[in-house]
């Protein structure tokens, strides 16, 4: 498998796990460092994986049922670095929307692990 | 200057073009590839310079006076590749904000150059 792949299926397991409620698989997914970053749409910027995982939690023990359709996924490669950038369309209980997401990952020996994960609100157009 | 002090002399760089409107600074700035992708607050993802470029032309061309006062920078370094997440506290004429950033940067051989930007506005606490 190219790194490519390797990267993309990485990002496909952070969407399975986020859709799963999975928090071990999100905790195998991250990075465990202080240099790890999240932002959640509408959210300030969490520093490490301490107050990452807290928003797990707490996301998955509150939020509703969520099903993402990730689509424009692009990723790019850069030695032991990877970003991607895709669009989540996400179908939920209540209303859905588009979130445009950047993924970074970085090479461990084991595997690509998420060191940073940014999402933001697709405002709707008006016509 | 040690890799860390470069990025974020970089990241000011990014901020003074954009407070500026300076064209030719933020494009010296950018990597000018299809790799480079843009997500302003409430947009879509922008993809590959081309795109990002024409944002920023008419951003600078429609935009209300911004000033940008930066907080919370964080770097991290691997490799060749560096991110920077930060809090952008914006004052404009009308209605100022906050938004949440994250900059990734690649060693080219000359400099540090852009090669993402996201940004997204932070909600309003409800009291």
């Amino acid at each position: 498998m190219g790194d490519d792949e390797a990267v993309l299926a990485a990002n496909r397991t952070f969407y399975g796990a986020f859709e799963a409620r999975d928090m071990d698989a999100m905790s195998d997914l991250w990075e465990h460092s202080d240099r790890a970053a999240c932002v959640h749409p509408g959210w300030g910027s969490l520093a490490g994986w301490g107050a990452i995982s807290a928003s797990w939690f707490a996301l998955f023990q509150n939020g509703e049922n969520l099903q993402f359709i990730i689509t424009n996924e692009r990723v790019a490669v850069e030695g032991d670095v990877a970003w991607v950038s895709c669009d989540e369309n996400i179908l939920a209980d209540e209303v859905g929307g588009t979130v445009a997401a950047m993924n970074v990952f970085v090479r461990h020996p084991d595997r690509w692990r998420l060191v940073v994960h940014h999402g933001s609100s697709v405002a709707e157009r008006r016509r």
